[in-house]
């Protein structure tokens, strides 16, 4: 194993976050707030860490997938733990696991929180936790392939391992590029809809905030009731864009090479938009009387609709509450997730729409045992290395969740918490159902399930195997 | 389509129903029921109808799995349509739903009712309830597969198409030796209960009752509160014997040729053994405050963790009000279910052990891309087929699962109830929990989701894929 990239990589990224510090630090300065020196003394940390590791350049620097995955883990991991520094400092969260936890659900933009009132915390703390949810979405490593000189190969394998989806397309031949124009369309969607909040006499604070969370699909929310206080524009408006966040965004680099035709025929984007449609018509319908209208109750269907399937967790009301249904569909939407390529989380459509192909060719098969049969998405071919994949990371996804649910129960809560507490980790949303509902936080569990959820967080973030791979001996026989 | 043949065993099966009917007819004259009619008429009809379909033999007995997977289909669900016509010709249902419900529950050996007294139920009605989980245990079409005459190849698909689990090995290389062994050791250890049960003091009418439903995995119970109000000895014996029932009866075969070595060395049954022992002691000690002594609290564990994963649904205690832990293991049991080769259902132990061994195997391949590595059981390679169907069934359950969970949602019970009805029917175990805890019934669900929960447990006991090939449009095509 190389182990001096490995280092220096980690060492860059130490860097990078000492310079995304520099914001909540900025908005400490600009609201006076002394939690401020608690972001100095970490910027200062990281630097000093940072330098120490980028000071012994790699001999060389060309690096395999096994590394590129261990290199993500760990990466996330000190990216984490660095990040959580500012909280303990500033005495916001106590307890180091509180703090952990707070920042993995931030950069893995899953948006579970322990901290039971969020509007008593300084504005740079609430600064933080949003903009970790912006920097987790596009990935921090794929960022960093924008800056540091490398090889194709292992930019690619770089972006492979960090990268959410059962295959990752590259826009443009060039990996560097392919990254720079994901992080355009990423920032271009944020300003975007910072402008539209705006618009909506949405404080210039509370704008920034929400739309840091919202283009990760953190959600992680500045106010005690989510979103719930805004008015129906800034509803609408946050429905729209965690909508356009859980697209791919091949197809947003379609549209800016004017290739409509293509951009608007992928099954992927189709089927999402198509889920999220029908989703959104059955629920309106069937919380129609809790509401006073019908447009009311649109409003509320589609943005905990776009909420859950994007794996945002944003929330306008209390979905505990809602009849059967709706619960369940929602809970369905969970796993579901948003599209490969997207700053979403879960499953992801495209699996689901590789999984489905995979059943109908075996029910062919059963009918014409010898005939070849081969699985095509959009036309083109999907490859066997692909299909086998999909349902391997299936089968694993679903052991760890199994575990997952296994280790939560340990706390001896209900079903419904800690099979949603999972869910809502493990598909990187946030809030769950039952005592983890929207209303609610993730404070009571104990410190082993906290970690528990960290793990499921990061595993989810990482789409596990980079994660899985820490804990094997033979990963570590050969360091 | 060799479609003469398949009208000739439904007819064979429609010949060999009549000859099961007798039992409760034999129940009914003991006990001077009238009851008794509603058997003597559905007698006539079925010999009627069979005699009517095995007058024209086919013209060529060979048939492919494709026409096993439909016979298999079809004659489940004629059988199930005859099974059921005693309980509406004696009043007993009176919606035919309901009466399809309940026999389909009863073949598939899942032990879900919707009578909400069983205790009022005339002997011969209860008899045909437990008689039905024996019949099903072991299949049908395998008892055929021993009268009929038939070429190798086809009894092989046939048996395939009908028993559970990932591979079918057989016994002995003649099918039809296999199927004659197979169900001597099913009539022995239900001899064995019965015997064991009788020295326990249990009343004669019970104890075969009681013999029948272990011996298939059923669950339907002829007291109101299933086993609760039998003596400990008793729970005892029937604890012992579910697992028994669970255990893949190629290993009692080892045993009869004294292969000693080989029974006890099966990767899948030590597996299946350190699950339920595991099981046992956390819930033992998780529920040791809810019983009088320790001694009590294993009892009542060990009976709950036989009952579940072997998927038999016999309940002595209402693991309902059991703590968080002891019910999230349940519920993971009931997923994990009994070995293949046993008349248990669930997912089955050894689809486990090959989803395991291939995640291993992924990993693997991340640290030695070029390694070319294979999976193994039990010393033998397990064929890449195999292994490829093992995937896809997993992936088809889930998707049968979700789609049955979001129908069943339509009813807008809670989520509990929902999830664990189509887990306890699409396991073929029969109580879940909530609404549909061991000591409530399936009958407060609208007609839709009983079809629906039909299906799902028709579609546990053939695996799925012999059941969803019957809505292919495809297989109607050449009919």
């Amino acid at each position: 194993m190389n182990k001096s990239i490995i280092l220096y990589i980690i060492g860059w990224i130490l860097m990078l976050e000492a310079a995304f510090l520099l914001l909540p630090l900025a908005t400490a300065l600009i609201y006076q707030e002394t939690a401020g020196f608690a972001f100095l003394i970490t910027i200062a940390i990281c630097l000093a860490a940072g330098l120490i590791l980028i000071r012994r350049k790699p001999k060389h620097k060309i690096f395999y997938l096994k590394e590129s995955y261990i290199t993500v883990s760990l990466s996330w991991i000190v990216l984490s733990i660095a990040g959580a520094l500012p909280f303990l400092f500033s005495g916001a969260i106590s307890n180091p696991i509180d703090a952990l936890f707070e920042t993995v659900s931030g950069f893995t933009t899953t948006g579970a929180s322990i901290l039971s009132d969020v509007e008593i915390m300084p504005n740079c703390i609430l600064m933080w936790r949003s903009f970790t949810h912006w920097i987790g979405g596009m990935g921090v490593l794929v960022f960093l392939l924008i800056l540091l000189p490398m090889t194709g190969g292992s930019r690619m394998n770089l972006m492979k391992a960090e990268s959410p989806g059962p295959s990752v397309s590259r826009l443009v031949p060039k990996v560097k590029s392919s990254a720079r124009i994901l992080y355009g369309i990423y920032i271009v969607l944020t300003v975007l809809e910072f402008i539209f909040l705006l618009l909506g006499r949405m404080p210039l604070f509370d704008a920034l905030n929400t739309a840091f969370a919202t283009a990760g699909t953190g959600g992680f929310g500045i106010k005690g009731d989510s979103i719930a206080g805004y008015s129906s524009y800034i509803q609408v408006v946050i429905t729209v864009f965690m909508i356009l966040f859980g697209v791919n965004f091949n197809a947003y680099f379609l549209i800016l090479q004017k290739k409509w035709r293509q951009a608007f025929s992928s099954s992927e984007v189709l089927c999402y938009l198509g889920i999220i449609g029908i989703a959104i018509a059955v629920i309106t319908f069937n919380i129609r009387s809790l509401y006073s209208g019908l447009g009311e109750s649109l409003r509320h269907a589609a943005f905990q609709v776009g909420s859950i399937i994007t794996t945002t967790g944003f929330a306008t009301a209390d979905f505990n509450q809602w009849p059967g249904l709706s619960c369940t569909i929602l809970v369905i939407l969970m796993f579901i997730g948003a599209c490969a390529g997207s700053t979403g989380g879960g499953i992801k459509v495209s699996r689901f729409i590789i999984l489905f192909k995979s059943i109908r060719k075996e029910l062919n098969q059963h009918l014409h045992p010898r005939a070849v049969s081969k699985i095509a998405v959009d036309g083109k071919l999907v490859e066997h290395e692909v299909i086998r994949a999909t349902n391997v990371f299936l089968i694993t996804y679903l052991m760890i969740f199994t575990l997952s649910i296994l280790l939560v129960s340990l706390d001896n809560h209900d079903l419904i918490t800690n099979f949603t507490a999972v869910a809502a980790t493990l598909n990187n949303i946030g809030p769950g159902l039952s005592l983890v509902g929207p209303t609610e936080n993730f404070a009571f569990f104990s410190g082993g399930v906290k970690l528990v959820l960290i793990f499921d967080m990061l595993a989810g973030r990482l789409e596990i195997f980079p994660v899985l791979l820490l804990f094997m001996r033979q990963t570590w026989k050969k360091f």
